[in-house]
């Protein structure tokens, strides 16, 4: 029996991976969740996983929950010392970090450095402090372990290989739901439209990284340090299926890919039971069905933001930190209409040619670059909402 | 350093297992080579990797060169005893098993006797003796490595893996040069035609088998042994751009395909070098420059010798044996243009329903059902070809 503590219980990523777990009540037990505001899905949640411990990152809505539950056997947290609380609870094994942007980084953090297995769908954890995050797993043997349906498929194809015989990371992109959409049609792009993802459900964040690519660049980002590998080994494929979720080309130019029908639970299943895999009574993938699969080039032009992700990976230091922040902050106005689609690449490119990279020694220069970028990124923000 | 046999030195195997020999020459050396009757062909591959022993099937070629050879330090046997006894030279690691057709049984069975890692591309040793064949590797913890690319793929998806998670062997196939003839059109199909496959330059017989998809159903046969797999749960798929050589789905739905370029020194490569990956200067797949895969269910009623397989199979004991040699001699009596392309699948099927399908207790039962299936297949080639 393993237990299990999530860290964004609410979300996409969150629900699924208790819908994983609750097909495996012999192996599984929630132990602990954490969510951002909505306590009456969480108090739901409670009933049915009787967790021991829980957390809200909104104050108000705790202590409301926490007078409801009074007497229930689950204890109350509240606040990021609260969700940090829950990711280092004694008795758990694994803790799945599923909060969406920066918020996930303290918590994740906490948890590697509490020895936790880590199952790890919190993209910015390792987009803002790969380094940092590579050098404590390590230094503890923790296992970090990917959920990302992306990194999944690498790391599936990667056991029970050499690191040294690794040539090339094949991340799949679908091209979102703006792919066939020219210069002109993106200047009027609503919000509705660019969430429309054609493949896959997911929260609105990742939605519209996903129209404008940047999920991918920060996939990229997370790919180097998931898999210790060099930016300019790690490339990215348009396959508008989802069908194949990524790919790795060996020295021998052997290229394995894992793929599947589009279903989170997979990547999720996968790693809960790591290294063993476990039976999910879901759909077959049948490709005489699917009939084909498709590849193209990115185009550089059209999606900007990959090229940005490249370079600040490059670049490195607080390059990346400072990629994300912006990008969060330039998606959340887009999603409540301060500024236009186009404008989010533009905002996120003047931040980051403002900024004066610097390297990173601890979390603090991380969360420092993140709040300069935050700072500067609204500037940008309130002159395209002027 | 391995010290390596091939048997079947100068066919299409052979040759490319020389190949990827010479890319290595600090990690191989040949020891031993065997041919059917090409003694020119033969002494060129003797100057350039002096091997310490060849055989040829042909008594009155292996005398010449003996002749010619006199005092060079290689020494030269011949028939089947020399064959059988080339494959197990005792300084010698692997055996590459190359041979087309029957004729590579026997030797097969003595290098794995003798405890050699047996690298294997001779379909027959499974399709004819799988059940032995795996009982004596077994008992003698001697690995067999394939080299088809089919089932290398799967070999190299399946390392690492638990063989209870494995849910379905998906074998690909190009359909061969006459997947879009109608019934018509092979009515009139010449051997020319028929031996122009799409991918991949191989030796006559696979190429024809390859038209017909018996190719595809010994392989289905051999996936057995080679996977400890029951025909229900190995599928074909066509897949016309032969980019996937084959797939494994896991019992949690994950699918995963090895790829490539059609290049048969890949799957050598990784079975010479097994467990390890070792680099290949060969051209990197590029999806985005293939375009698209495609991806259709087989007709069964187009080409009936991929069910015959599957019967023969699932019937077991002397069955696959017979099925193998009465394609063998309806494949012969086709590029000798003594029968119509169509008429190979009768032959075969008309045979396969005059036998009387018997147990296999050992090598002998095989050998006279081997037998019994020449003659009879050649009593209904004789009424074709009247």
């Amino acid at each position: 029996m393993k237990n299990i503590v999530i860290l964004g219980a609410t979300g996409s990523i969150g629900m699924n991976t208790l819908d994983v777990i609750s097909r495996f009540p012999d192996r599984f037990r929630v132990v602990g969740l954490t969510v951002r505001s909505n306590d009456v899905k969480l108090e739901t949640l409670i009933k049915r996983f009787q967790p021991k411990v829980v957390s809200l990152m909104d104050e108000v809505a705790a202590a409301a929950l926490s007078k409801r539950l009074n007497g229930s056997g689950t204890e109350v947290l509240s606040g990021m010392e609260g969700c940090v609380e829950v990711a280092r609870f004694p008795d758990c094994d694994i803790v799945v970090s599923a909060v969406v942007g920066a918020a996930g980084l303290l918590p994740t953090l906490s948890a590697i450095q509490n020895g936790k297995v880590v199952a790890l769908a919190n993209k910015e954890t390792l987009v803002m402090a790969g380094e940092i995050i590579q050098k404590e797993a390590r230094s503890r043997n923790v296992p970090l372990l990917p959920i990302d349906s992306e990194h999944s498929a690498i790391f599936q194809v990667l056991s029970g290989e050499r690191h040294e015989d690794l040539l090339r990371l094949i991340l799949t992109a679908s091209g979102g739901p703006l792919i066939d959409f020219t210069p002109e049609m993106k200047e009027k792009v609503s919000p509705e439209v660019a969430l429309a993802h054609p493949n896959w459900k997911m929260g609105p964040k990742i939605s519209i990284d996903s129209a404008t690519l940047m999920n991918k660049g920060l996939e990229v980002i997370e790919a180097r340090w998931f898999f210790d590998a060099p930016p300019e080994k790690i490339d990215v494929v348009i396959h508008r299926q989802s069908i194949i979720h990524s790919m790795v080309e060996f020295v021998d130019r052997s290229v394995v890919a894992q793929m599947g029908l589009p279903d989170m639970r997979v990547p999720i299943s996968y790693a809960l039971h790591y290294p063993e895999r476990a039976p999910l009574s879901l759909p077959s993938l049948q490709l005489e069905e699917i009939g084909q699969l498709t590849f193209e080039k990115p185009d550089r032009k059209a999606f900007p933001l990959l090229t940005c992700a490249y370079d600040a990976l490059k670049g490195g230091g607080t390059l990346p930190s400072v990629l994300n922040a912006v990008n969060e902050e330039a998606v959340e106005a887009f999603l409540s209409e301060k500024i236009r689609f186009v404008e989010i690449a533009q905002v996120v490119q003047q931040t980051m040619e403002s900024h004066c990279p610097q390297s990173i020694g601890t979390l603090d220069d991380v969360l420092e670059a993140d709040q300069w970028a935050r700072r500067e990124g609204q500037l940008w923000i309130s002159k395209y909402a002027a």
